[in-house]
């Protein structure tokens, strides 16, 4: 993976929010709105989506935390990321969140192979506009996040813990603080 | 193009901006971060690399609406943007951004793709970690965009003096007014 000059040893896209502040105050926002805020999706629903999208996308650092951040704010979390993450479709999750994850799916590969069938299936299942368009947002947003990591990133914590303490840091203070700052990588 | 339901007639990204300013809001202020604040990257040289990207993905509104704001940004404008667009290697660009287009080139299809070899490109043409790390991040937000685009936005209006009088509000006025809202949509 090829380095740019950031802090040595900041993973994934910590080290790229030091790096650059300017551009990862608007994006750790953008996060907290889409991913945190009320919804009607709720937490651990939209960072499935965000984990989903990472793990098409093979980038095991968003995929681990987002995967990891979805766990941790779901009844029966773990075996639903397992089940996710291994792309099985027996999975404790609802037709409305399933209909979502196929659309994210699309999104991941290319937007305009979405269809009208796949809106009228979220639909069918219950899904809202807006949960349509945050799940398409989500889906998007991390085909950007997966990609500036992949060009740029730096190491991959490979001990599950590392993700479960970052879970940990997120839940309680939001995306502004928890995943941006040197201070609360430091802590994690 | 499957639609929510958002309101008539608003094109491109314009619309999906409409229906949830509360996403809108950090969006806008991270493109005026990335694409018009101060930066050894002129404006022009920052908005041909989201035109080329969203060429690549096949996305018209964004290609036509960021090379027009390219176009109308750097001197001899008009002829760089056709050679950019038509992907010929004669154009009057410098090595540098020739290089950076390149690594924009590789990050819209997957950032794993970029190794040092492209990175020792750039730097040998002039280019800085952090006119590195932007061309990076432009190529990812265009991919971003391009995708929420395509999923969900609206219709793409053909005349090229549509983008014309939207480059032109874009430069008088920056994103957080002249690219979001309905009043400015309107104007234009």
């Amino acid at each position: 993976m090829p380095h740019i000059d950031i802090a040595d040893g900041m993973p994934g896209i910590l080290g790229l929010f030091d790096f650059r502040p300017e551009t990862a105050k608007p994006l750790r926002e953008f996060c907290e709105v889409l991913l945190r805020d009320d919804n009607s999706l709720t937490r651990g629903e939209r960072e499935l989506i965000a984990g989903h999208v990472s793990n098409l996308n093979a980038t095991p650092f968003c995929a681990n935390a987002h995967f990891a951040f979805a766990a941790a704010q779901m009844d029966g979390g773990d075996a639903i990321v397992d089940a996710v993450r291994s792309q099985s479709v027996d999975v404790a999750i609802s037709l409305k969140m399933k209909a979502l994850l196929a659309i994210a799916t699309k999104v991941a590969a290319d937007g305009k192979t979405v269809d009208d069938s796949d809106l009228a299936a979220a639909r069918d299942a219950g899904a809202t506009d807006r949960e349509v368009h945050d799940a398409v947002l989500i889906a998007a947003a991390f085909a950007m996040f997966n990609r500036y990591v992949d060009a740029l990133g730096g190491v991959v914590p490979q001990d599950p813990n590392y993700y479960k303490t970052m879970a940990a840091g997120l839940i309680s203070q939001g995306y502004a603080a928890a995943t941006g700052s040197k201070t609360e990588f430091q802590r994690a």
